[in-house]
Formats: structure tokens, sequence, C-alpha cells
């Protein structure tokens, strides 16, 4: 997916540059900013809002540029450093640290009494535009929120907006009625004394109205909005395009249905009653909060109302979510027989293993009388050195072959109806180094730490964090980044508010899944990790003790390799949990494998003791 | 000290409730706020700003009263529940909880338009009054801060302030020169482009300027404020009664002496000017921000300048409170030895034993050519159930004595010139239980993880708290207090700005001290604390690891009772810490002891596999 930098193509990065920046002038601005985003705030974008990509060729998931009218920079953060610059047209874009040297800092540098900053209020959140015109302010410059973005007006063949087909996510995989979650929402929203809330990201919608849509690859979403009164019947703001008459009649019921042109006009409405309006203003465009204030509105800031429920897995979710990891599972114990079969020719790459490993989801899910939707998110499929970058993305130019002596690194997950996975494994090829094995073991007691941790009802995934690092920390090792991550239910996987982080200041609650995925990269060697899902299981007093606690079920099924544990370091205790969970995989699993497979896994999940 | 509700107590309160709301009748206030505090924000108070106590019975170290013309109530933590219950009078105050109904909280329910709600300026933070008002205006009330505490009018037999000596806290023991402090002090006002900081607080103060002094019980510090400027001499304000020819000399040296009565004129003066002055809003009295800004200056709110450095102790200081250490521990295995044989007898209760403690520190110092200027908080000396009090002072009427199979619980301290010590150590009486055994060894886990861990440069206190606590999550168990606070150098026993607590986000830094103190309590049957000081090891590059990391080294030097250890439940690496550690003791400290005390160490610091 990403490019090389050629001659046309800093021809196409000037050209464009020049083209925006005669925009702006017409605008009278002096600059703009371009975040990557969409006005849903989502983290995978449709073709029609990769603004960032068109004008300066980063494709990569995060970043930002601000362009003024004799420079221009590209902002990406550790993980993208190597991608932006091969993607990244030197002579019309400086490239600059994402978290050393936000755009806010770097325009602090640059700004002069009298500019004028543009920006796009449908790509920006409240709390970004608050300390961006802070910024602005202090040196009397003045940030402009744009009425139509300036790149739209340039970008003459940018794709439609996509309009993938709405189906309804059934009860009985989610659990709950619509009409259910709405009321309880809607009680939410009267709590915090709030006449209405707003749902501008997508998964929150598609939770709340049991809605699965197709407009993102990965993401099994529809970009719409909502509406929710304190009282009364919703307003779904959806392309009337996307939708069957059977769904357009089953949504009906709950919601009047608007097209999204109409939605602006509805928030000034709001504005116009005097009405209080909830909104997160860390996930909400700057835009919607402007145009209920504008209209006389008053915004209640405060998290959006589905987030918390939808993190708190039903028990239909729990039950869905454990089928989808045995298929899952199954797809990944196929995937690893053959490659420890493959790889010792010598003729595997990242490509084609990345390849065979969604064959065999998708392959697997069929035989399980299910469907693969999609891969959750791009697989990250990372040979030797490949592997130590942590959010790697194989390219043809990148694409490394599976060498004896080295480490290969795959981290990948699936879409199913019944469940959202994501699961990563590193696996020996050939034999392994001392060192490597030493890492690897690390990093699963950090691992295990996790998966056995027990911990009492309130605390947040920042308590735990550090038990996955304790074991890098004693040789002087670490990883940068965080432990966990929460996971939908067939929906996003990435999904707030609870991580396991040192950032992660959320209450874990039962229902709640999180991914725990410690590691060890060594830059130009190789990389580690080690990642399973996990539920929060229900609070219980344990047996003598006296408060109640809460703990981890792990749902992800697939061996750990066993060549690269050191015993000598693993306690008793935790060489008792490999050997239980490897237990596990067999009996949950085996009726999805064949023979050859299954006799692959019986050794592949031996007792390590043995 | 506590004292009981008797008939004459109930009569005092009604009468100082009624003469205090008849002072608020004549300002046109309808209500008051009293903190337990005085203008430098001290945890412990002097006489004289001990009005919490005088109006309300009330001795806690924590807490507030606020009282309106029909109802008045007392806030205390979960700490103090038990002993506010005896010392205040329930027909003249409800008994609110601080954390869960604080002040604001309680206010918000009952106020009125039109409210005039008072409070002492000097009394109060600028954080504290900022959360206040927004209370106020919500309610359309009005927050109004008094000139002059109407306490202070009708507290007749008010004690004056104190007058406690001065003295140079010489360049040997603080190991940097004032004016080297001073100099890198300005640095970082002007790096934060002010043109002057305020030092509020008693102990920056002293750490600044090399003074020590004798205004507060524990503390030795002498209550004053001080002006840096940015560029220049800085002015001290500090009662001059309390100076000595020799003292007032040095101190003139290093800046100019003012009366305190002079520093709200300076202060104005300052703001005239149109200065910039750095403050702690968390930790200055509102009263100073607000003479500033009156005067036309400007406030930069910020952490006060000499926290950080005081907390980042200076080799010739750790050299100090190794020494300190040293006879502290000799002093505490002194009277474990003795405890050990008088405990049997079964006449040994609380307040001998901590007596007996306070006498052991005492001669013990003598005997090292030292002096043990003061304990360094009120001994916690708890039998029993007492034990499971936090923070239990012993009176006449909770004294128990130490039972044949209960666990007696010591946490105590000394000040001495050359450092401050902390140290808690929870002892067997006759022969504890198997849950005690299992318990203690919990709280032993969670304390020699602290002890060994390793760390990030970077990494906070926040971070590491879970390491102390997994151990007792696994069974079930918690303790709800903090695991670690920071230690000055004769100084301050509670010192900011670091913690090892959840809510510690300070990055520990080398040279900190900091305690490390996990327990468990079973109210109504027993306490357990295990309590040592460490300090912070300087960044290093562990062999094999990639980055640098710090740890800590433990300073306090007294053995851990080996009889209430449960070995089938510590790792191998466990018990060669404990080991370690207590072959540690008699080399460091067997010249302070007499045959027979070295005779009993040897036994209680053996072995413990043997």
């Amino acid at each position: 997916m990403a490019r090389r930098t050629t001659r046309v193509d800093q021809i196409a990065a000037h050209d464009r540059l020049t083209q925006l920046r005669a925009e702006l002038s017409r605008d009278q601005l002096t600059g703009f900013i371009v975040p990557h985003t969409d006005e849903h705030q989502s983290e995978y974008l449709p073709p029609s809002a990769e603004r960032l990509a068109w004008l300066t060729g980063f494709t990569g998931s995060a970043g930002a540029a601000v362009v003024l009218q004799d420079e221009a920079a590209v902002f990406v953060d550790g993980r993208y450093t190597i991608q932006a610059a091969a993607e990244v047209d030197p002579s019309a874009f400086a490239l600059e640290h994402l978290i050393e040297m936000p755009p806010w800092k770097w325009l602090k540098a640059r700004l002069k009494p009298g500019d004028r900053i543009g920006y796009d209020p449908w790509l920006m959140t409240s709390a970004e535009v608050k300390r961006l015109d802070e910024v602005c302010r202090a040196a009397e410059a003045t940030l402009v929120g744009v009425t139509g973005n300036p790149i739209d007006h340039i970008w003459t063949d940018r794709p439609a907006p996509p309009l993938g087909a709405v189906t309804i996510h059934p009860t009985e995989l989610s659990g709950e009625e619509a009409q259910g979650k709405i009321g309880r929402l809607q009680a939410s929203i009267a709590d915090a004394k709030a006449d209405a809330a707003i749902l501008a990201q997508a998964d929150s919608v598609a939770w709340t109205f049991n809605l699965r849509g197709a407009d993102i690859a990965h993401n099994p979403v529809a970009l719409a909005y909502a509406v929710l009164p304190a009282d009364g019947k919703p307003s779904l703001f959806i392309d009337g395009r996307k939708l069957t008459n059977s769904v357009r009649a089953t949504l009906a019921d709950l919601a009047e249905l608007h097209e999204p042109a109409e939605f602006t006009g509805s928030l000034a409405a709001l504005g116009r009653e005097g009405a209080k309006v909830l909104l997160d203003p860390k996930g909400t465009a700057a835009a919607i909060a402007a145009a209920i204030r504008d209209a006389g509105g008053t915004v209640v800031e405060g998290a959006d109302p589905a987030e918390l429920p939808k993190a708190r897995k039903n028990d239909t979710e729990l039950a869905g979510t454990r089928r989808a990891h045995i298929r899952d599972g199954a797809a990944m114990v196929r995937f690893l027989a053959w490659l420890d079969g493959a790889a010792a020719s010598g003729e595997i790459d990242e490509v084609i293993a990345a390849d065979r490993l969604a064959g065999f989801r998708a392959d697997t899910a069929r035989r399980d009388g299910s469907e693969l939707v999609d891969v959750s998110f791009a697989t990250i499929s990372g040979a030797g050195p490949n592997g130590a970058i942590v959010h790697y993305r194989v390219t043809p130019k990148t694409n490394r072959p599976l060498e004896s002596g080295s480490l290969y690194l795959v981290d990948s997950g699936g879409q199913y109806r019944d469940g959202t996975t994501d699961i990563t494994r590193t696996i020996a090829v050939g034999v392994p180094t001392d060192e490597m094995r030493d890492r690897f073991t690390r990093v699963l007691k950090g691992h295990i730490a996790i998966a056995t941790a027990r911990f009492p009802v309130g605390a947040s995934g920042a308590q735990l964090d550090t038990l996955a690092r304790a074991a890098l920390w004693q040789a002087g090792l670490d990883y940068d980044h965080g432990t966990g991550h929460g996971v939908g239910s067939f929906l996003a996987v990435h999904e707030g508010p609870a991580r396991i982080s040192k950032l992660g200041t959320v209450p874990l609650e039962p229902g709640m899944i999180l991914s725990n995925e410690p590691g060890y990269y060594k830059a130009g060697a190789y990389g580690i990790r080690i990642e399973n899902l996990l539920v929060v299981t229900p609070a219980a007093i344990v047996t003598g003790g006296d408060r109640p606690m809460l703990g981890f079920e792990t749902l992800t099924l697939a061996p750990i390799d066993r060549r690269l544990v050191d015993l000598s370091i693993l306690s008793p205790a935790e060489i008792a949990w490999l050997d239980a969970y490897h237990a596990r995989i067999g009996p949950a699993l085996g009726h999805l494998l064949d023979d050859e497979e299954r006799q692959w896994l019986a050794q592949a999940a031996a007792p390590i003791g043995d």
C-alpha cells in the first residue's frame, strides 16, 4: 500500500501544495492543518477522508500535516518515521516527530501576529481546537474554522464517501435489543442533567442501534451520527442509499431516519430550543459543539454515553467471542503447523505468510459454518529485523524471507459476526539464540503475570501495566507501547475506554475485553510480542479473602512457541500456567483441524516440563 | 492527647459555636469553613493554629469543619472516624466522611441563593478556593475571604505563635551552601519566565536557607516565608525573636530579613511592579496570590521551585541518613530485644512500649555521640485490634496490654541532625496464628518486591505501587493507604513530590528517599505493616540490558520478625533477600549494642532457611 517517492510524486506533491496555498490565499489564510481522521474521529478512514495521504503521500494510520505559505511539515510518531521518510517528498515537507514536536508546538515557534491558521472543524475535536486556539492567541494569531475543506476543492478525483451496505446485528449476537440499549443511554443522559446526547463515533452508533456497516476497512461500522434525546425517539443521520428496505424498516422503528446533510440543521434546532447537549469533547468534531452553541444551546462535556456500556460485554457477546476465538485459534494452529513445515524451505516470506494466514482464517471459518467478514486490521507480518518495527506493514520493498536463526512476528485478527479477534505470536525459525529465548521468556512472564492477575474492584489498567514489565525491567529492558487495549464485539479492534497502560485510568469492569500484549524489540535484529485477548471476570470474594476481586479469562487459544521458552527463568507457577493454557487448546478446537494438524498441535502444546 | 466528650466539653462546644455564629452574623456571613492547617499549609500545626481542635474538640492530623447558622459538621477521613466520634460533641456537630462527603459537596447540598460563606484566605490554597468558589457560584451564593479569622476573635486564650529558636543547618550536613541552592532556584525561576517565586511551605524555606527551627512538634522547621527574585537578594520573613545574633548574621548574608507582618506589604509591592510571581497553587495560601494580583501583579502557577531539588538528596545528605539509620536501627534492635523478653510478662502495654522505644532512641543517640532532637511523628503503638487502626495514637482510654497470641505494630521515627527516620515493625507476641503468618508473609512479599524493584528512568511511583499489592491481591486482600511517601533530610517525615501510590505521578529520581510500607489490617483483630526507608539509586545500564534503570537501596536496618514468616509462600529469591537484609544489620550497628543485645540480634537475624 505504501509508495516510493518518484519524480512524478515530487511533481505531484509540489503541485498540490501550490494549489492548496492558492486556496488558502483566497480564504485569507496563512496556514492550514491537515489531521489524519474523518468527521467521526475514526482511526481507520474511508478513501474519501485520506486527505493527508493525498496531500503528502504518507499512508500511516496516525499523523498530521501543517502547511504554511513558505514551509510545510508532516508529523508522524516513532512507529512511522521510516515509512514516512520513504513516502514523503522531503523537498516539499519537513518530517517532524508527532509526540516530541506536535503541530501546536511547531506552530508556536513559527506563528507571527496577524497569522490566520485554518482548520476543518469536522476533523478536529473541541479539545484539540482548544489547545491550538490558546497557542494562536498567545502569538496574536487567529485560528479559523473553515467552511468546506480547501483540500476537497483541489482534490478533483476525490473518491465519493463510502456506501457500504448496512446490516442489522441480531439480538442472538448482540444479546440486547437496541430499544433496551437506547433506554439505558437515555437514563444516563438524564442523569448527566442533559436534554440530549450526540453519538459521533461510528462504533457507538453501531452498538446502540445494533447495526453494522461496511464503510471502512476492518471495522464493520457505518459512518453515521445519532442524536439521543433524554426522552423520546432518537434521530439517526445516515445515507439512505446504504439501507435496504428491511434494514430501513427495522431502524425506523428505533429512530427518525435523516440524511447526513440534515445533521447540522438538527444541531442548530437543538440549540435554538436551548437544549443542554452531552458530547465527548475528545471524540466529537468541534463543528458539532459549535453548531449547538452558535444556535443558543449548551454543551455538556462528558463521556460518550455508549462507550462504557459497549465496553462491558454481556453474556451473549461473551459466548460469541468465545466461539470466534475457537475458530480463530484453529486457523492460527493450522497456520503455525503449515509454517513449521514450510519455513525450513527458506522460501517463505512475509507476504506469503500473511496471505496464507488470511487463507486459513477464511477457510477455517467456512469449516466452522461461519464467515470471515474481514481481517480486523492489516496483518503485521515481520521477519527478523522487521519484527522490531512495532506497527510494521509489509510492502513489496520491505518484504523479507523467513531465515533460519531468526524470529518471525505475526500480529493479526479476524472480524467474525460473533466476535473480533487479535492475536500475536512470535515463532522461532530454525534455532533461536540464548538471548532470544531469554527475552521471549521475560515477555512470557509478563504475559502470564497479566493473565493471572487478580485485582480489587475499582482497579484500573494503569495499576496492572507494570506487572507485564517487571521481568523485563529486572534485565534492563522494556517496550515502548501499552500492554493492552479494549476490543469490540464485531466492532473496532481498538476500543475505549479501558486499557492496560500507565495512561489507563478507567477502572476495569466485568465483561471488558482487553488485549494482553507485552513485547520486546531489538532494533535491527528481532521483535517479540505475545498477545492474547482477555475478558475481565465477575467480581468474587476469593476463598479466605475479604474483598471482591476481579481477574481475567484468556480467550485466545493458540500455542506459544515452546522452543523459545527458557525454563530456567520460569517459576513452577508460570510453567503450570503455560501447560494448563496449552492443555485447553486441543479439546476446544481439535474438531476444526485435520489429523496432521491435530498431531502437530499435540506436540506444540505438550507440557513444557516434559 | 485526645479528649473524651464530657458535660463540660458539650457546654464548651455549644458556647463556642454560639459565639462563632454571632461573629459570622456581624460580618454578614451565613457560614464559615474551618480547615486543619496553618498559614504555611503545614501538616503538623503549632498550638496557635489548632482552631479546628479548639472549636470542635477533634485533634486528628487532617480534617475540617463547616459551620452554618443552623447546622455544623466535622469532616474526617476513615483513619479518624473512631477518634472523632469520641472527641466531637454530636449534639453540636454532625460527623461526615472527608473523602466521600467533602465540605464542598456537603455545602453544595445546602447552599441557598444569597448565602455568604466565609473562609480565611491564609488557611486555604488557591486550588481549594477555586473549587469552593465554583460550588458557591453554581448555587448563586458568595464565597467571602475574611480579613482576620473570626475564631481568633473569640478564642480568648489562644496561644501565641511559636518562637522556636532557629539554628543553621551546617554544610557538613546539608552538603550544599545556601547560596548555591538559592542560585539554582533562581535559575529555575528564570526558566519559568517568572520575576520571583514565593516559598510558603516551612520545609522549603528551611531547605533553601539551610535553617532549622523548633516551631512545630516533630518537624524541625521555622514558620517563615521567603520571596526569591529571579535575580538579586531574596527576602526572608521570619520573627526576629527566633534568631540569635549569629544566626541573624548568617541569614542576613543570604537574604533581606523582615518581620512576618511585612510580608503582605512586600507582596503588594511586587504586584505594583507588575511582577510575574511563581507560586504553587496547591501549597500556597490563597491570600498570597490575591495580594499579588490585587496590586497588579501576575501569578504564574507552578511547582514550588524548592520541592524537587529538596527531594533529590545529595551525597552528604545520603551519608548522613545512612548514619542516622544505623543509630536508629540500633535503637530498634535494643527495643525489640527488650520487648522479646518483657512481652512474655503480660505487663507491657502500648504506652509503656512507646515510652521505652523513645528512651532507647534517645539513649542510643547519646551512645553514638549524637542527639535525638525529637521523634519524627507521634509513635503509633498498636496492640491487637489497635494495630488495625492505620493512624492509631494511643490514649489512656485506648491503651491495651500486649497479649499472648496477638500482634503488636509499632510505627515510629527519629529526627537526628543528620537524617530523619521512619520505621514500622510488626511483632508476634506469643504464638501467631497461621492466618497472621500468611498475611504477614504476603505483606513481606510486597515489601521485597518494592525493595528489589528495578525500573526505567522516568517511571513514577504509581507504576510501582501494584508490585507491593500483588501478593495480597492474589489472596483477595489489600490495604487502603499508599505504599510510600517521600521523607526529608532532618526535615518533614512526609515530603513531596514523589510517592509510591496510584496517585504518585512524579518520576522517581536518584537520591529521593521514600518509605516502603505495605500492610494488611483486619478490623477488630490485628494490623500488619512492614516499613523501611529506601533511597532511589543512580541510573545504570544493567549488564545485558539496553536502557538506564533505577532501583532502591534499603536504608532502614532492623530485623523483620522471622516467627511471622511462612517460608512455604516465599520464593527462593525472596528468602535470599530476607537473609541478605538481616546479614547487613549486625556488622552495621553491632558496635552500638551491648553483649546481650548482640546475642539477641544474632538469633533474630539468623538466616531463615536454617
